[in-house]
């Protein structure tokens, strides 16, 4: 395989990209921007290097905390249960919320090996158990495994006596939260539910 | 800017790639697929590092000749001029030609300041001057600046009195002809043949 053809199927990796497209971004950054394909090679090894998790939301972060944590002003009584890092995002952009975040980094799904631990719910538990959370928002995707992941975090909350909402349907149902309007987002925050 | 920010901004540079698809392929890379970034990362690297432009046709290429160049069986008389290395890739695919390429890697478009120097034409001279070739394919593309660039090409054939073609321009395979454009069809009427 020439180191083209190799590129070509490296490429292919990325979501959205087919054979065609990796052709084509190929043969751009080759002929036209070597300068980008540096950046972007560089971008990635860097971002791969030292992008880890946040020690306390467990969303992706390059430095021990993510800035979610960090920030002081933020309402330690709300915890906000996402699955993943781009669902922070598309949050932040809609200015609904100005909680804490927990980042499950995934959904339950029994049949590809993901339970509980690989969620980071021992994290989420001892989170829990610190007496500072006053309400759970389940914002987890409006799937079934999204919602069976809700209904077990709901349980881990209810056992301590804390207060679970679901964000509102305002999200269209078997839609992903990433591709949401921030508009339809801060709806379905300002108007979730008891769970 | 952040680690993840940098990676978004990057990738922005490939064609069909914009901010939120972006945000998406950086996430699925650091969520999901690192070691697939590290392959895009490397194959970005080694190709940029080790593919030149072929010394006879200027496509694209890690050797000093590319596989058209070398391959004894192809007919030296017929001489193709296409745009870019893609072209190149797409007549090969349709088995129809068994010739030689010149690859342009643009067209003439003096105001971007691409003239006949940029496009290697004095390489394409050099290469009519040998006395081998006997039909000039010119298959840029039906664009404005695709169809000045053949005009001038042809033009350094008939001064050497080297036959000049055009591909044909028409209706496409399984397309229907309410939806061709008057252009195409303006063509596929005048380049008419007997049936």
């Amino acid at each position: 395989m020439s180191l083209i053809e190799e590129l070509i199927e490296a490429l292919r990796c990325l979501p959205g990209v087919g054979p065609k497209s990796a052709q084509r971004m190929t043969y751009h950054l080759l002929e036209r921007d070597r300068e980008g394909g540096r950046r972007i090679a560089h971008g990635i090894t860097e971002a791969i290097e030292h992008v880890g998790n946040c020690r306390s939301c467990r969303t992706l972060s390059e430095s021990e905390l993510c800035p979610q944590c960090i920030d002081t002003r933020r309402d330690d009584s709300l915890l906000c249960i996402v699955e993943s890092p781009m669902d922070v995002l598309a949050l932040e952009q809609s200015a609904s919320y100005r909680g804490r975040y927990f980042v499950l980094m995934g959904h339950l799904s029994p049949l590809d090996g993901i339970g509980p631990q690989e969620l980071g719910l021992d994290l989420l538990e001892k989170r829990l158990d610190n007496g500072v959370v006053e309400e759970v928002i389940l914002a987890t995707n409006p799937t079934v495994e999204g919602e069976a992941t809700a209904h077990f975090i709901s349980e881990m909350a209810h056992a301590r006596a804390i207060r679970t909402t679901r964000i509102a349907h305002g999200v269209p149902l078997g839609g992903e939260l990433e591709y949401v309007d921030s508009g339809t987002l801060g709806h379905a925050m300002t108007g979730r539910q008891d769970y």
